[in-house]
């Protein structure tokens, strides 16, 4: 069974594609029991993304809903939508990414629910916040890229905006969500009751770009650009060896100087420009250029057997299939791998973080669709005949 | 007084840069007393990062550590350390960046601790996870990105490795940390013991990456390429409009054909390379020109107008700048102005996650360094003869 800090916790999670979806992974994988409900066509990353042995199984589904139980009820039905509201009243959280105004429909909103479970922890995860002029409109990770100022760091470096080619803010905000969630349970367990929590997309992408780019404009009056010059430069990037790409960053004057002399410039060291770490962020354009120049000279095998030597910070560059063979991740045991009872042998990533307190024991394999509907209505008190006649106006399937 | 979810919790922060600040930031936000622990020469963000109105007081280093106090103790000193294990034994959470040998010459590893503080949640924020052959390697954010496959996305949209001009994985990998905290705090309530957790910043970083570009290899063997097609489009960006930019995601059904309407491409509602979101997904990058073409016809205020009217998610390309002025950012009061004692007017974000249960409610400022040494001193039982004798050693300062 579970063993994770969060073992006994109940979640039932009314999310789809990422953003929920990886709020709710990061809780079962933590040890929760995660009760995911699905509409009868489904999480649409069952199908929206490519790769799958079977249908409505794609990989990215299975990364994003291990450790999850699944249940499909049609909740536009008035016994669907009971059936859910049963599961909540034995819930510890509720997780959703539903519009407000869509959960207020379905009596699904903080208010209607606390008279069903004082204890309850209502999570919204939400494009924009309640209050401001985007509230209720449909967003995307890509919107929110767009507009919350991710896209811009890229024109200030390059001079295009791209976005980053992953759902990023959805994925943030979803480890956020499920942050705030383990911090309203520590509280409840002070209190007794629960509470709602609205965790918006936009807000968190645009926190997350100004807590590192507001810069000078933290003064007001602003005491010169926003941005920090030193990741906004075009040589912000791995850079090219005699044979591939390295990343290399010495910060502290020792690593600077054991870099300066391992490229061959010692003068450096006493050069205006780069002898303090002050000096080197105020000319960080030209330290990349120098740093261009020099690791041209040496393949990559060649510089990080150097820089290992002077501990002088730096890295191979992994293409994403060069993870599946990296040599610490092996170390570490981060690649799992499993018989899924009906998509075959497959590959998994274990939880980054270790918990010296226990660590969830046991996996469950991502679940088909419904797969655990007849075993999670009983739990909730439905009878075998109560089942049967939900599963024949469609209300469950 | 402090009334977020963590109040109460009291955390001793033996962190730097970002990874570590962004974690105990978010820990104070929500209410933790959160006690900054610095060397002699001070936080290196003080004075990395540019933009500021005094010495060690860098917009960046504000943004980071907000709702803090700061203490100054030269830990290499007897007297230091010890006054720094005083802290710890009066703490709930003890947080740091150091790297494992380092805090073990300390006395300051998991095991040393326990018998001081057998409650204490004891969190390491490492580069590289132990048991793995990089483990005690130092790392900044740019060799994780290297590392991790950030970069390697990037190549694989548009042929040229680049980092995301953030230092992502610092920063993720500290709200992981934060998460994982709070998932302690809340199992120390059942099991009244503490525990050390370790969060390595590659791993997290992998698990990001991995989780959305596994893609087909996450079956054995796999059933195709790596990677999700649709985010790896050299077209994935905000596309150009007549007069500037617009970003447009219209996923289901109903989004896309009104999308088709919109750009006067209406036959394409029955065209079979986009009529479903699997058609479009497998055609990712000929939607994308569908789009690049479309959106060229008009401005970026005619395009969101028609869209907002469709119901098709859109969004306007914000530059960081850009954020300064947004409307819904301003409607639900994202960005707040403080007077800093030493620093003056200041600009700073509020915490973009809110609690229905009560949040933090008073704000303190951005400490100078040392700011608080005499008060932390004196609430751990320290006397004034005490502070004195360690200030003039330089243990504490």
């Amino acid at each position: 069974m579970a063993g994770g800090p969060l073992e006994g916790v109940r979640v039932v999670d009314l999310t789809t594609v990422v953003v929920g979806p990886i709020c709710t992974r990061t809780l079962a994988d933590q040890g929760a029991e995660v009760i995911k409900v699905e509409a009868p066509d489904g999480d649409i990353l069952r199908t929206l993304a490519a790769g799958s042995r079977t249908p409505s199984m794609s990989g990215k589904f299975i990364n994003f809903n291990r450790n999850k139980r699944a249940i499909t009820l049609d909740i536009k039905q008035p016994a669907g939508l009971e059936a859910l509201r049963r599961l909540i009243a034995g819930a510890d959280v509720f997780v959703s990414n539903v519009r407000p105004a869509g959960l207020k429909r379905a009596g699904l909103d903080p208010a209607s629910l606390v008279p069903l479970n004082p204890r309850l922890i209502h999570c919204g995860i939400v494009a924009f916040g309640e209050g401001g002029r985007y509230a209720g409109r449909p967003a995307y990770d890509p919107v929110i890229q767009s507009l919350s100022g991710v896209a811009g760091t890229f024109e200030r470096a390059t001079g295009e905006p791209r976005f980053v080619p992953m759902v990023m803010t959805d994925h943030i905000t979803g480890l956020v969500a499920a942050q705030a969630i383990g911090f309203a349970l520590y509280r409840r367990e002070k209190t007794g009751v629960g509470e709602a929590i609205e965790v918006p997309m936009f807000e968190v992408a645009a926190s997350f770009v100004t807590s590192e780019h507001l810069g000078a404009a933290t003064f007001d009056p602003p005491e010169g650009p926003t941005g920090d010059a030193r990741l906004l430069s075009p040589d912000y990037r791995p850079l090219p060896t005699k044979d591939g790409y390295i990343t290399v960053q010495p910060n502290s004057n020792p690593q600077a100087f054991a870099f300066f002399d391992a490229i061959g410039r010692p003068e450096l060291k006493e050069d205006p420009r780069f002898d303090t770490p002050i000096a080197r962020t105020e000319n960080a354009a030209e330290y990349f250029r120098v740093r261009v120049e020099g690791l041209a000279q040496r393949t990559t095998a060649e510089w990080l057997e150097i820089f290992a030597a002077a501990d002088v910070p730096a890295a191979r560059y992994n293409r994403i299939d060069d993870l599946l063979e990296d040599p610490h991740l092996r170390d570490v045991g981060f690649w799992q791998f499993d018989e899924h009872p009906t998509e075959g042998r497959i590959r998994r990533t274990r939880t980054p973080v270790t918990f010296g307190g226990g660590m969830r024991a046991e996996v469950l394999p991502a679940p088909r669709p419904g797969a655990h509907t007849d075993e999670i209505l009983m739990e909730a008190g439905y009878s075998a005949e109560e089942i049967a006649a939900m599963r024949e106006t469609g209300a469950a399937q």
